[in-house]
């Protein structure tokens, strides 16, 4: 945790020289929108203009919820474990996107109920699966910090193993219903606002699932302002792994993706816990998820990708790779209004404030 | 112009063979949003679900409008010259994203003002610039037709050289402005609806604009039902030419991505001479030009990348290939619920209709 502590803010000087350089390039003044916000926020964080081909992966977290017990899914809890051993192959939604953008996935156990492993899941168990949000805490406030500290760990390795791109998502039955009581928790937003439909349910089902979220903010009424104690009580462990990784990233000074709700609801636990880790995260899909929209606003965001996508374990990030790897390009390789031997003095600036 | 009258409707016996398909795959039903829609569209144009790696080719029409000479934009007109060199060393925006995709760029002369050729860009002249629309039409209804098959003969080209997704762009001083007035006639939108800054223009010259497509609109007053007239009276060599590509792209039967405000007019002027022509498109980008709406809605597609980009070049197209990859990867490399091991009978479809 001393790490999530000593995230060095992102270079003002390197955005700066950047946004020049942007400014400079041989197209209309901000004429490629968001790509060059895009490319000057990766400058910062990497401190320098000229940026090379990033190495790319994706940090899945895999943790069974105790509130799979209260009846909110139709999905039975040993898709947790199945879909993990999936992702091994490469078979599931975030392996054949990640190929595509020659991006690596990377599987973790958090705490998936009563699973013993798995060739290519990283052993990094809390606990065996939570316990439900309905019922009281769904972890020790140790359990939390562990998963936290995971997280960070999680992050720092693939920096270490040359990584510089990276990426979260997540797998576990009901984790929408634990992301949108933390994030009800973190914002004082109503479960009206923040429950949605998830990987399906019914009306009825619907129904219950807010009333749970809403009996947990009740049972343990955390401190809106003790994240800690937030992801402790109402959170989960794949929650609080996704939290360190984003805090992880930001601490090594490398770009992060936000995939859908559950990893948005976990980068705003991370920027809660230090503000300078919004400098590192980037959103990539616009979640189908109600929440959604609370946390981008909360992390002062925007998703660029309107794919209506709800899938998770970090499908969204590949697409957002390609994103970034446009706009890295962009700064690095296109030439200059003088290289394109152009006069650039009479265009005009249009951008909007 | 035979070819435009031949294109074939795509595939719906594979479009629901590919329905099928994605919704057996390991997700929730429905949980991949529009990568959903696209694979399921990639595999009614190919004919098939499975969908190997797409060659991809990026079609650049570069031309100058007479319309420049009524002093609406502070850009030289000698730019559209320079850009379209520049396109072929790769250094401008189109050409350092499309690298990113893997996609090559191949840029065409339709009509540059006083342009000797130059290597790498492919002569298919149809006149030195056209005249001024707003004294009169722009070219002969001989040079719409030719400039309209040159764009055809393009796609069938790409397609004989492996190409398997296009997609086109364009570079013209003013095309932004014969896009809004080519609009404005194909639709009976308002100037003001239409006419955007493209580039980057004062409030003075936005006014100026915007009457200069009143007047053009009001002394050719094409027939709304006759494409080739609106499209010589109030458009250009670049428009038209990217209105023969979509035709023959859809005719070739390959899918093709629309980029911005210019590309998507266009799309609509080869939607309007031959309706199936939108079984094989897909919007990108979506442009910050006003009147980009109005097309899409007049051709019922939605542009997923929230981008703010207005560059052109075909700019937009080598992102929305890499979602197009995700989507066509999803359909053939997924595992389904059966190979994933998984009972999906429980699972709650809660689709959007």
């Amino acid at each position: 945790m001393k790490r999530a502590m000593s995230i060095k803010p992102a270079s003002a000087s390197a955005a700066q020289k950047a946004r020049e350089r942007v400014d400079s390039l041989v197209k209309p003044i901000g004429s490629l929108g968001r790509l060059e916000d895009y490319a000057v926020k990766l400058a910062s964080i990497f401190g320098k203009t000229n940026l090379p081909p990033l190495k790319k992966a994706i940090a899945v977290f895999a943790a069974d919820n105790g509130v799979w017990d209260e009846g909110i899914s139709p999905v039975p809890q040993s898709v947790t474990a199945i879909q993990a051993v999936n992702m091994t192959k490469g078979i599931t939604g975030v392996g054949v996107l990640a190929a595509c953008a020659g991006a690596d996935v990377f599987v973790y156990d958090m705490g998936i109920r009563n699973f013993s492993g798995h060739k290519g899941i990283e052993d990094k168990r809390v606990g065996n699966g939570t316990r439900s949000i309905a019922r009281g805490p769904a972890m020790d406030i140790g359990q939390a910090i562990q998963a936290v500290t995971h997280g960070i760990d999680v992050a720092e390795e693939l920096y270490d193993r040359g990584y510089r791109l990276l990426g979260c998502g997540e797998m576990g039955i009901c984790n929408t219903t634990t992301s949108a009581a933390v994030l009800c928790a973190l914002t004082g937003a109503d479960p009206e606002e923040t429950v949605g439909r998830g990987a399906g349910i019914t009306d009825e089902q619907l129904e219950k699932k807010r009333s749970v979220v809403h009996t947990a903010l009740e049972i343990s009424r955390p401190d809106p302002d003790n994240t800690l104690e937030v992801l402790a009580t109402v959170g989960g462990f794949d929650i609080a792994a996704m939290t360190g990784f984003f805090l992880g990233a930001a601490y090594k000074q490398v770009p992060v993706v936000i995939d859908g709700f559950i990893s948005a609801v976990a980068a705003l636990a991370a920027y809660r816990l230090n503000a300078a880790a919004v400098d590192y995260m980037f959103a990539s899909h616009h979640s189908a998820e109600p929440g959604f929209d609370i946390a981008m606003e909360a992390l002062g965001l925007k998703a660029p990708l309107q794919l209506n996508m709800r899938l998770g374990e970090g499908s969204g990030c590949p697409l957002m790779f390609a994103v970034l790897d446009g706009a890295a390009a962009m700064l690095t390789k296109m030439a200059t209004f003088a290289e394109a031997q152009i006069d650039a003095s009479k265009l005009v600036d249009i951008r909007e404030s």
